[in-house]
């Protein structure tokens, strides 16, 4: 059964961007750095980001001339008009999460959505109930303010501590279920 | 050598507390979960906390009836009055960190320096180039907001993960190294 998933990387005190949607602070450890993606993704059938998130990816592959970095159909979420990246199997839509999650799921044909981010994004997706797992994978910086990992209150019940894994002296990866309420 | 350690439990999202210095998220996993508090505590020499955290502590043992739990020295960052625990060995103190850290380290006589909290008490520590460790014991739960971990920002050099442990499937503790400044 497909699963909703969030998977980023977030600075030790919850923050996955600085406020100007920098992502310098990770981007330090190499792109290359030790992580479990290379498993990740290909269980990943439809991803979805939020309009900084797009824009963020856009302005890097500008920068660095490498192509559209996801085989998946790509749902982008934003109220604004959005230039497409050339190649790209994306998507601009606006509104309700449910019908774009019914949309997205038959599109990943039983793998899995991954929520790319940003946390408000992922917070909608909780909000109607539709978030199953995060995979945090905690940085070793602190940003002191910026663009938060999952702005939502996620208490009683709590989250359900899955997995943890140590890539190297960097990178703590937090894998947790969220306790989905009835819909 | 004294260090001077923050060891603290956090949400997910980086906060020690709600907006309303609460910490009903964390007692829900109940006061004796596991920890390593008791193979890091007798190491610490003397303590430090904030306002906000003692009138939690002292709130909190009143409305239990427990004793003051510290058998250190605590040293109290207030700019306001408060009212002493009984039979707690603490003094109240303001202005400049360093100073009071001399302090600190005489009585602690080689053993470490336990900031309790809150964040902003840690962040001075920090400004003054005198953190020297964290151990953030992340909890399965999201605040969304509150009071931050540690409101500053540690990214280049980043800090130094030298430990993570997991206890039960509640905690993942992360032990780091700050970079200290040259003073």
């Amino acid at each position: 059964m497909s699963k909703v998933q969030y998977y980023t990387a977030s600075s030790l005190d919850g923050f996955i961007a600085t406020k100007e949607h920098s992502l310098d602070w990770l981007l330090q450890f190499g792109e290359g750095a030790e992580t479990d993606y290379e498993s990740f993704n290909p269980d990943v059938g439809a991803i979805a980001m939020g309009s900084h998130t797009y824009e963020w990816v856009a302005k890097h592959l500008a920068e660095s001339g490498a192509p559209w970095p996801y085989a998946q159909p790509a749902w982008i979420f934003s109220t604004r008009e959005l230039t497409p990246v050339d190649g790209a199997d994306i998507r601009f839509v606006q509104g309700e999460v449910e019908p774009i999650y019914q949309d997205m799921l038959a599109a990943a044909d039983k793998k899995n959505i991954w929520i790319v981010g940003g946390g408000e994004l992922v917070g909608k997706f909780h909000d109607a109930g539709l978030l199953d797992e995060l995979f945090v994978q905690i940085t070793p910086v602190t940003l002191g303010s910026g663009c938060p990992v999952l702005p939502r209150t996620i208490t009683s019940p709590p989250l359900r501590l899955l997995n943890v894994k140590q890539f190297g002296k960097i990178f703590v990866e937090l894998h947790y279920e969220v306790p989905r309420r009835a819909r």
